[in-house]
């Protein structure tokens, strides 16, 4: 018989190289555009972003731009349950402030990200460049991203 | 030199072997409770529900515990913005009815279900049995699902 060559051992196993592709992956190229809200708008004004926007997570700005604040449609949604005139309530009095929030940069892997997500039971990272004065918005992460990095994953591969 | 014995071309790459493991998930092992209203509840306590359970999705029932509706947190903040008394308005004029509905089943490949989540735009779809008079609701499959699938996958091979 012929000696079968071109194919060498690599000491790798199919679940090693698993592993490969999904650590390759960066937030970098799956994240989405962030929606921001200036600190100062209403609670009604809020929800009509979300809405408009279509997303289910707003990143809350102040006048120089840098991260102050997360709304989920759950705080929105508590807000609006109870008896007072959302033109009257400010986003800051609601939304969750920096330092609780949980953030990403472009560079993080996306598996890292993902881990985040979970383990705070949230829908979504602001991704942010560090700047000296505080955190610039440049993207969003959602569970959306994960799920679609997911399913394009092995539809790429069957192309 | 010695012949190498014990590994055989099989003629797969990593990414094959990728494809073969993540196609192997099932939704059976990944989805959650599902948690369901009747179709006779107002939209106020609706929301209590969603808020009590922590979900982003709730299922309607029938008194024949059969799905005929699907209200998501969007739907439910929609509602909450009209001037509306929400006490007064029962959940199945604001849900989406059957058979507008996407579901999925126990044995179907979560990455099929995924895709489904991700083409519809929507957070959660209801796992169903199906009967002779319609279909019974046994779990709910949402984006954090798969988002702890894609975690897991890689930190079980890391243990």
């Amino acid at each position: 018989a012929r000696p079968r060559v071109g194919y060498f051992y690599t000491g790798k196993t199919g679940s090693e190289l698993l592993s490969d592709q999904l650590k390759k992956l960066k937030v970098r190229e799956h994240h989405s555009v962030p929606v921001v809200v200036n600190d100062k708008v209403s609670v009604y004004d809020a929800i009509t972003t979300m809405f408009l926007e279509d997303v289910g997570t707003l990143f809350v700005v102040n006048e120089s731009s840098l991260l102050v604040g997360v709304l989920s449609r759950k705080d929105l949604l508590r807000a609006s349950m109870g008896n007072q005139d959302l033109s009257d309530i400010p986003v800051h009095i609601i939304m969750t402030r920096v330092p609780k929030i949980k953030i990403c940069h472009k560079e993080d892997l996306l598996l890292d990200a993902a881990n985040k997500l979970i383990e705070n039971q949230i829908d979504a990272l602001p991704v942010v460049i560090d700047r000296e004065d505080g955190q610039e918005v440049v993207g969003r992460l959602t569970k959306t991203n994960v799920t679609k990095a997911f399913v394009d994953l092995v539809r790429d591969e069957n192309v």
